[in-house]
């Protein structure tokens, strides 16, 4: 176990990032690299020290002169996945840079061994040797693809996608079967490989292409004055391929109608470059010619594979792609043109780096990469769209751009599903989507900026001794403004926008600058006033009569969950001097309720006691004191276990695992009926595998769902607006589910058509899904 | 009837052909057209006269003067397609052409319809209407391309080849299923659209691709100073390839051989093109490369169409692949790796003409196209091989090359496969393919040149009257020269090269200058003579025991044989004064002959009687008289009804039916067997569809293959140099088959090893296979 520190030692030994690409390369513990004929692609495993508060009251901290320091923090270790991404003829340059920056690994490197695989694995085997002092390990490249193809489709949320030019959105992000195979992987590099994937050792490649990138570009380069690859992509984006392709209706002369062939549909790729007078020809066409010719051609032949091993998913990787809207596009329409609708073409937004994942996998015992869960990190990785928000290579003679995708190992090991989702393949976690719904888009982006200067103050009140907290506050000011604006411009750049990427997407900002939590003070102080409550609370409780007790039980839950930092009118409530249970109540929307299921909710009580209940819980302080543990004494006084769900990490002033444990052990301590629950295995606490105000039941630890399975789990409890209102109010259970939360928010309670200026209340309980 | 006439009124009426395209265009009855986007196929049907020789010796034929006339002729029409490519861009020059021609035919044209098919159909409609006065009928070009495919694959002789770059042959002819279904038809045009065809009405249009002629003619201007398709695909013969693909080998530094791939198969067409210096570049290898990518494009693509719907065959039609050999090499090269040797790609020898055959078809009503065969004229078509021998469109300002293909109608219906063939499907009727031997081709193309001053005195001999027939008789000369010179060149020209199609060749080019049978006097004199020996001979016979008699009958069937003015050394014979019957049968081999089955046979006919003997005769004179009449007698006699199969028109002094049915008549009056057999049906002459010395079993007419199923044909009897040494020696049947032939040749019979200066002999008796 790492030494605890305190913050003046802790700021020496973290640095804030220096350069934005090849971040962190001095913890780099093994690379891995993809090296074809146009792009290589680095990955590099590392491990990231991070603030970790601890919530041991015992532990103590002392500061350089000998304080005690609070909060208490202890420095532990991520593991972190980096890849990065730049043309292969800066090479050596960039290999170059890994040597002069590996610092602290510089002899940890030291007679290890590298994974490489692509072409350049030959051909590059020696000036790695050379420069890392690294022994080459040459993979098998097919292999590497898919294992890479595998791991980003287990492990990337929203890796997937659909393009529809000119559609609303352009880019759809559909649900990834749980069980991900079979599929058709179409790897374009400078030629075009077609794999079969049956299962993880299954898999055959059945066939490829020489018409590729490689074409694309060195006809491209014959053509043009392009100078790169994406120069051309951009001329073939303003050019007018109906000048050099022939298409059907020059060939009958304008009169198509009648043969039953769209006129506009291309007869012959350049078939009418010949006749063309060459002063006519503009290179912005030829390129677009091309591309459509190379494009199609690509779809068609994947869609005659698919079609002959009757696989109904093709998914494209590669390094031609590149996202770019217009290959793309004539891709999708030749692969739905060409199999009638029956094969679907879908699109990695980590397209180009499935190799080099692969090579990185095999033999990746240090980081047991196979044994946890790894999300993407959307503060270190670049966006989806074309040109890519690149970052130069810092200190070097030319300017390279690179792309980067980091990602981060969930320590609770593999993430499932809930195996209490109805239809997990159909599941998704999120109620609006923003890309398609662009007024809630323009109301999230703006009202998320707007609270920024709120995060930036509690960051900083956060640390109060720590001397560079301003300077790192207002880093991640920068960041997530940045973020936030680019995805103004480019909303499914992270795969599709909704509330709960935002919040991540906040998360994951403040956490790379050492903000770990925030509301830690205020929780902690929130859960000691709400304590000194609990008692009176429970007492007032019981003195009701059964039937009015559970209404009352329901309706503190929902009061209770009115105490929200992350909710912008419940914020501004919260700070007016004295606003309590009462006040809070007293906001609550009069029944009936927006949603008001309390009738069917008691008839089902009346029905006799659930065999276990799963809550997952949401804020710290009145809401899960007040609110959840008098609701679940109930479920516990009538026969029901009790599983409290809470986060793994901290989000907002949600309540973490970790700290809910310490607080039940002080509430047990003033009530009987919960220590005897929690000594009699009745009631306990669970890490759902969330770092985050929502809840995506597509990603629980397995320890939570197997717990689900062996209790019998009959009843699922789902709190708050960010669980409820954004993610899972349409979510469908094999079991009874329960699903509370207040609307605290103005604009929203609005969208639901509640205009009073009390916040609108969500009780939905549903009856199991018969299936 | 046509009236007949004399030889100088005659010569009046038919005229020498003048020129070597749109040939007989005077004549035209009606037209259809394919006009694609860079090539025009005209197709056109006329009527021929040609001089038929009067078998009937009551009718008289008198000259200018009055004088009787020998040989009788009368004038006869032939029914004739002729189909004329050439560029689209000369469509006009081409149609004044057509209009300053129509001289005979423009009235009859006028209100007439032309059947279009082809883009071009839509945009020339106008153009056709103002310069031909035909209104234009769309037809639809799917359904033209199968039914001109289908048209091909029945009625042209080795119309179906295989490509093998730098075999022996280069070309394979293979035999075609008389079921010539499913297939996949792969058009080439500008674009390429690939069709199944599964029926004569049930097919289907079930894929295609915009990367077809048009894109390699397009982007081959756009790369190389090219000035037409063909100097483009010169350029791309003299390439390499390899300095503008990037090849495996490139990819992994050179070292593959571990990888299981080869290192020289393309990885990225043109991938290297972008790396080079442009100085560096030379156009061939852009052609080059453009070809390879182009043509592996289309060749993957229908072998994966093909794989799909399960079908083995690809035929290729359009106007792309125009027999080039590097293109033809990589499209099968393709289709072959693709497909892992489960596709066969299979090119035509007339791929262009497809959708012209189809639009003629379409009513064609007037020459009944679907109730005849119809069979390649050798003398009016060009051949295979790229660059093609076209001609100059004459009296026009523009040199336009021209190719042409012209198929006569066989006047006796459909021909179809000899029913009593074991396995229709495997025959061939060819001994030997002059295309794989080298030496043997050597010899067969020499010796028919050296033949050939013989052909044109007997020709000129053959016509005393005429006055142009030494004209003709030299017209036929260089004719037939320059066939031979073209086939020593290109000896796949048009199809294997065999004796048969040597000696077929030879009568198409007699034909076409209006020598429709030389030996016709020749014949008279020899069947007059032997006919006076008819008698004793047959006397001679019946002396004889009845083993002994057999025994005699079948050794003259050999010496009659031996009366043969197609073989060279038999030829120098027959000019000996007084070298009659006993003569040949002195230049017989001694028994044991070269291959000596009379014991089998005799045996056989111990075992009782044949239901019914088909015999396909073979030469005038004794061969007929004394050879074969007495043999038929013989079975006669035992009970065996007997069709004599003769020849429909003239080939050297071969019997033809009409011949036969008079020389019967005679010798009738000399055999009382032969005469009594005659009136109670158990003898008769059938036209067996032939018109050449040998023997092509799968093109036989349908009512004698009809008479012999209904006459239960138990025996074949095949007799001739021509019908069994070099084309049906193999030949496997379902009933019993006597083989008979005299080997003529020295060196001919020297390769089958046999030395001494006789004739060799075979007497091959084969019991039928039993299936």
């Amino acid at each position: 176990m790492p030494s605890t520190i305190g913050d003046k030692t802790y700021s020496k030994s973290i640095e804030l990032p220096e350069t934005e690409v090849f971040r962190n390369l001095k913890n780099a513990k093994r690379f891995a690299m993809d090296i074809g004929g146009s792009l290589t692609k680095i990955a590099y495993y590392s491990t990231v020290p991070y603030r970790k508060v601890l919530y041991n009251k015992d532990q103590k901290t002392l500061d350089s002169e000998g304080q005690e320091v609070n909060p208490k923090y202890e420095v532990s270790q991520g593991d972190r996945l980096h890849f990065v991404k730049f043309e292969t003829k800066y090479i050596e340059t960039c290999l170059d840079f890994l040597q002069q920056n590996l610092v602290a690994s510089a002899d940890v490197m030291k007679e290890k061994k590298i994974k490489v695989t692509g072409g350049g694995a030959y051909k590059y085997a020696d000036l790695l040797q050379e420069k890392l002092g690294l022994t080459v390990d040459k993979e098998e490249e097919m292999t590497c693809l898919i294992e890479g193809c595998n791991f980003l489709l287990k492990n990337i949320h929203d890796e997937v996608f659909i393009y529809q030019r000119h559609g609303n959105p352009e880019y759809r992000f559909p649900n990834v079967d749980p069980c991900i195979f079979p599929y058709l992987l179409v790897n374009i590099g400078s030629g075009v490989s077609i794999m079969k994937v049956e299962a993880e050792d299954r898999y055959e490649r059945i066939g490829g292409t020489a018409t590729g990138g490689g074409t694309f570009w060195g006809l491209g380069k014959l053509l043009t004055k392009a100078k790169g690859f994406d120069e051309l992509l951009a001329l073939a984006e303003r050019g007018d391929h109906r000048k050099i392709d022939m298409l059907v209706k020059d060939i009958y002369g304008g009169d198509c109608t009648s043969l039953g062939l769209p006129g506009d549909l291309i007869a012959s790729s350049f078939g009418k470059a010949a006749q063309a007078a060459p002063e006519s020809i503009q290179e912005a066409d030829l390129a677009r010619s091309l591309l459509f010719a190379i494009s199609n051609d690509i779809g068609q032949i994947a869609s005659l594979y698919a079609m002959m091993h009757g696989l109904k998913k093709v998914y494209f990787g590669g390094y031609f792609l590149r996202n770019h809207p217009l290959s793309m596009h004539t891709v999708s329409f030749a692969i739905n043109y060409w199999s009638r609708g029956q094969v679907q073409g879908l699109f990695l937004r980590h397209e180009g780096y499935l190799g080099a994942i692969g090579a990185f996998l095999k033999g990746a015992e240090e980081c047991d990469a196979d044994k946890y869960s790894w999300s993407e990190n959307y503060a270190g990785s670049s966006g989806l769209q074309s040109p890519l928000p690149g970052h130069k290579l810092p200190s070097l003679p030319v300017a390279v751009n690179v792309d980067q995708l980091e990602m981060d190992r969930i320590d609770q090991g593999v993430l499932v599903y809930c195996p209490l989702l109805d239809e997990p393949a159909s599941y998704i976690p999120d109620m609006v989507d923003l890309t398609e719904d662009s007024e809630a888009r323009q109301y999230w982006l703006e009202c998320f900026e707007e609270s920024l200067d709120k995060f930036v103050s509690q960051a900083i009140k956060s640390q109060p001794h720590s001397a560079d907290a301003p300077a790192r506050a207002q880093k991640f000011k920068e960041k997530y403004i940045s973020r936030l604006q680019y995805l103004k411009q480019h909303p499914c750049a992270f795969g599709n926008l909704t509330v709960r990427s935002l919040l991540d997407t906040r998360e994951h900002c403040l956490n790379e600058v050492d903000f770990p939590d925030p509301y830690l003070q205020q929780k902690q102080m929130e859960n000691e006033a709400a304590l000194l409550l609990l008692s009176d609370h429970l007492a007032e409780l019981d003195a009701l009569p059964g039937r009015q007790k559970y209404e009352t039980a329901a309706t503190n839950l929902l009061a209770g969950n009115v105490f929200d930092w992350g909710a912008k009118e419940a914020a501004a409530l919260m700070q007016i001097p004295g606003f309590g249970f009462q006040q809070a109540l007293a906001h609550l929307q009069k029944r009936p309720w927006f949603i008001d299921h309390v009738e069917d909710w008691l008839v089902r009580l009346e029905e006799g006691p659930h065999r276990c209940a799963a809550i997952f819980v949401d804020n710290s302080g009145m809401d899960v004191i007040l609110g959840v543990l008098p609701f679940a004494r109930e479920l516990l006084n009538r026969g029901t276990k009790v599983i409290l769900c809470a986060n793994s990490k901290p989000a907002l002033n949600d309540v973490t695992y970790s700290e809910l444990v310490l607080l039940l052990e002080q509430a047990a301590l003033i009530s009987k009926d919960l220590s005897c629950a929690l000594e009699e295995g009745r009631l306990w606490v669970m890490d759902s595998g969330q770092a985050s105000p929502c809840l995506d039941l597509g990603r629980i630890t397995r320890s939570l769902a197997d717990a689900m399975i062996s209790n019998q789990v009959d009843l699922v409890v789902i709190e708050g607006m960010g669980r409820v209102i954004h993610t899972n109010l349409h979510a469908k259970f094999k079991c009874d589910v329960l699903k509370v939360a207040v609307i605290k928010n103005r604009w929203l309670a609005k969208r639901f058509g509640e205009q009073e200026d009390t916040f609108p209340v969500v009780f939905q309980f549903e009856r199991k899904t018969e299936s």
